[in-house]
């Protein structure tokens, strides 16, 4: 069993909170949720996080950013407004070694972005 | 002339910072920065934001995601840590209706994000 926690939820080993998956991406409410939408798309694919990414994952970043689009629809923020964030490495605080794009909306977000 | 800053920047018709340009994407520093490393990343091409994405620019999401890892490893904070931000819409505080993702480095970044 892998010891990343996004691996086993998208394996379907771990629990969480699915509201939407395909057979390249899972998007999953987060656990600690900081506005009223506050979803997560993840890659099924173990990638560590953007830097991670090679040449030839370009369509499946763009997929995951579509799923993101898909998300924001189906929780009604679309129109509203949402923010996209990806955080890299130590000083953005990423938590988990599994690239995982945050979907944020139900709430005017303040700026700058932390 | 284009109504729209970002396409009169791709264009070379303004004035802005540019830190790395290729045939799809340009990236330039933000004139008001929130981070001591503060560049956006956008699209040659006229796109309103994330929403006003179609299927077949899947690859092109990609590429610029690409080239903010780019000026990330370009401005010296890859492995320090770096947060990508895209905002779409009002309540995201989307300021100028051409996608562009900010990417901030050189500073710990709080959460939430905004």
């Amino acid at each position: 069993m892998s010891s990343c926690i996004f691996c086993r939820i998208a394996a379907g080993e771990a629990p969480a909170d699915v509201v939407y998956q395909d057979d390249r991406a899972v998007a999953l409410r987060d656990r600690h949720p900081r506005a009223p939408v506050h979803i997560l798309v993840i890659p099924r694919r173990h990638i560590a996080n953007l830097l991670a990414l090679l040449d030839e994952d370009e369509a499946l970043v763009g997929h995951l950013l579509g799923v993101a689009n898909r998300v924001a629809r189906d929780a009604g923020v679309a129109e509203s407004g949402f923010r996209v964030v990806a955080n890299v490495n130590r000083d953005a605080g990423q938590s988990v070694d599994h690239l995982h794009f945050h979907v944020l909306g139900g709430r005017p977000m303040g700026w700058p972005p932390g």
